[in-house]
């Protein structure tokens, strides 16, 4: 397809098309003339991949291509390559290792980990950024004095293993190994607002159920 | 409890506790003498709320204002006065209705709200910004043109239903209606960060479950 075609079928102007192109964030067409070159639908589908981190994820521009370096390095096995890509997103910064409240979330976290039987993400402790965001986010619970108990925990990390499992479970439709690593980054960016509202939806519906409305 | 006693205990400077009494988003202590005030327990509670919605949640001071004040407003039931104190959280803006995703995607959350049978969340979609933020998040990953399938949808909408069940399950066990409301509040901010780290993690879990780590 031409650019025109190209920018229709995506919604991304032809203008912003070409300064994707110059960004080097979406590979040259092939040149049919000095003026004219052809699209196909991988260009659609990066197309789409862009803008869903620019427009939706607010990434800068020097981000974006730093998440496709690795969704398009085909010398990674799948799970290097997904996280690779994920872990190139925006992060929360190192947690403060000489905080009380830290070092008690890092023995929980261990914890919960264990008996969830996350031996994988155990491995992982020292590298993934998921993990420091897990640290964070129960040292603000335990620091701010909120008693939730450990199996509550549990509980809400053997639910999102089971969203992650049906993450997966679509990843694999996918019919090539690009396509995988780019539907991995797209959940990564698309699903968690949908799973938030979803949550708070399913919050107001359930507390209607339980309490009525008045 | 004295002032220093409450500092000590909150982990929030005396400094800034004064300038949350100044604010009016913590109640006066008794006062025992004119130099000397005397908090409670409930002050230490409202103290940590604040400290979350402030550090972690990051909303203005305005906002918390609002929260608090739906949260301390008794005449309301329960499902308003927690439905009132979270939509008094920050919200995305209104969706465009002139948009042809954001129309289309109204209709795939209404079938959607259908197939789940959530019925009072049906009832809220003209008011709930909960509601709202699906459709924007339904919208974008249909403009992007992902063929997520309805079945997927679904899914993800149950598992977001069984954790606003253990929300909800948790606030039941808060002795008071005051502090029910002001659980759910704290979930709000805190609960989201934390679900989304777990299934970040899951996903690392499960990635290497199944392809390995090479």
């Amino acid at each position: 397809m031409r650019l025109a075609e190209l920018s229709e079928r995506s919604g991304v102007s032809t203008a912003t098309i070409k300064y994707y192109l110059r960004e080097g964030l979406l590979a040259p067409g092939r040149q049919v003339n000095t003026t004219t070159a052809e699209y196909d639908e991988e260009h659609l589908r990066r197309l789409r991949l862009v803008r869903a981190m620019i427009q939706v994820g607010r990434l800068p521009v020097a981000t974006v291509k730093q998440v496709l370096g690795h969704v398009d390095d085909e010398s990674l096995g799948r799970t290097v390559r997904l996280g690779a890509a994920l872990w190139a997103l925006p992060q929360i910064p190192e947690p403060d290792a000489d905080d009380e409240f830290v070092r008690a979330a890092q023995r929980e976290t261990g914890e919960l980990l264990d008996a969830l039987e996350w031996s994988n993400a155990k491995l992982l402790t020292t590298i993934s950024p998921s993990y420091r965001s897990l640290v964070v986010a129960v040292a603000a619970v335990r620091r701010l004095g909120y008693d939730w108990d450990f199996e509550l925990l549990l509980s809400y990390a053997r639910l999102m293993h089971r969203a992650a499992a049906l993450d997966l479970d679509f990843v694999e439709t996918r019919p090539s190994e690009a396509e995988k690593v780019e539907t991995a980054v797209l959940g990564a960016i698309l699903v968690q607002p949908m799973l938030q509202a979803m949550h708070r939806l399913a919050q107001e519906e359930e507390s209607a159920r339980r309490y009525g409305f008045e």
